[in-house]
């Protein structure tokens, strides 16, 4: 059997400017130790606020990488 | 009894450059009459178009504070 | 009838920069060929990766358009 | 910051007619008391039944409206 | 043990004039036959055309009675 | 091969009156200048609001038609 | 043919003590009059609410019972 | 009134080959004891696994059947 | 017009041992301030955790009230 | 403005043997009118019966195509 | 980059009692391998059942933890 | 504590036959590492296009096992 096989994972990224920094800030982090990352997908953007400004912007991405 | 209970609103924040700021827009004008803003979640994002670019990026944003 | 009536097209956008400008350059094309754009609504956010970066953010955004 | 911001309250409205009606019931309800209200989405639609026929129709509505 | 008990059927009514009517036409049907029937939920709104009209309005919905 | 085959379009009808009739324009509309329509889903409905009061229905559907 | 298949219902059970407990009676109640029980699934969580205090907890479960 | 009625019920069919077949086990299985099924829609996609192999493919389907 | 109208709220109720105290939580809260509150639908259950086990069951409801 | 442009389209293909046929089916078509198909997305499954046996098998598959 | 990473995974706890210690159980085993967990979110409650009466609360939890 | 518990993650397998071949295919390759996996969830399906034609399908599968 030689078809590829995927795996994908959750993870959070934060960033205090953007939610697309967020995203990257968590592919940046999962490929120090996953390799094969191809695509993601945002499945929830939030974030946290203090004072009545936002202080961190997060992402979740689900992470998709081939398993070899 | 004395557990935390908090409150949440939806709140359309909008802005010419992004979905980020457009988000720091809601949270910012929120802030301005309510207390104890913590957190945030993304519950939707928009835009208007005016011929044929983007003229307003609308984010509307579920906004959770601590009732006292 | 003189009701309006309006349809609905998804474009993808994508940027190696952020999904608001993935979204506006989704819009940009589509306003070459399409009049009358006045909304649109994001409908999913993608991105791929390329050797554990963020190569490209992927807006898919549903465009609402008036039809003469 | 003068990018406009809005704000969503959710009301059901009812009707013992149609789904349409018991829409415009909830809307003209929240215009006594809320000024600058533009739109509105229909969240759910329910009833009421009695001896087996319809007697209520429930219409939830999440309603926008520019904040001053 | 003396809580009340519901169960819930779906039913798809129908009507060549509006998806109020339909739903209506569900509740009557199933009322002919099930007792108790006190709420119904709408789950779906579809329709048929024939020669680019609107031939039938079909509402699907969910209705709950009392088990006795 | 000859299993058919349907290809489906977004059209938002409006209306003063209800979302019935907002479905039923978006379908009238489409069927001018698209053949063999079978049938609609809704997908969304939503309204605009002039002065407290609804103005305008709008009934987003998906309409599916037979590809010859 | 022998692969099994199985049947599914919606129930709601109620309890004035917790969701579970709803859950549970639920599960009793069916459990009466049909055989085969052999698994659940939570669709809805909601309760009915007397002079500010929860009066009753409603669990609505879907549940899978093999047919002979 | 004369307009058509439609009760919808699930059931999940299994097979050890494909999703399709479990469809199509269901379908055959409510067909034996319903009359006037018309159509069907795939709800859920689940199987059981044994050492490491698919055992059994489970497919959900909603059954819409005409009520006489 | 006199059909009833109601408004929805969320609330946020914390509890130490279950998902349903905290529901109860949610609504004994908004029930010192909010008159003429009849159901609530539950949209989210999250939980915080300290050192390894949960700390805090949260429980998001909508909480349902007559406008008078 | 290099970043690529994808379009998405929505098909039903349908067959008298699988899903997965069925969706072959729906991008063959496409594939006779639209250059540059890449991906699609199956959004829905559904059949028709006849005699109590499935009859078709329908897959609607939303069609990523770039536009050049 | 200092911007705090979170990862997620999916588990599922059960009991005999309720969801919410079906949850604290997920949780509890979680935190014997994962550190710095620091919340969860309920995704699904199901259960099985034996004899008719419910036979174990399962509830599943995506945990949520910081990355070092 | 002695009440079992399971872990789910995500797998997506490919086939150039069938959906159900790729779920089968990554239920294979998981179970090359994974012990006691015992279910899976169909999550998405998707697939790849060439030249007009269905080059992969694409399953995404949620295996759950139990945690020893």
């Amino acid at each position: 059997m030689s078809d590829p096989i995927f795996k994908k994972i959750d993870v959070v990224g934060t960033s205090t400017n953007s939610f697309s920094e967020a995203a990257a800030n968590a592919i940046a982090k999962a490929g120090e130790t996953v390799r094969n990352i191809s695509w993601f997908e945002v499945i929830e953007q939030r974030g946290s606020v203090m004072e009545g400004m936002v202080q961190q912007y997060q992402t979740t991405v689900r992470i998709g990488f081939r398993v070899e």
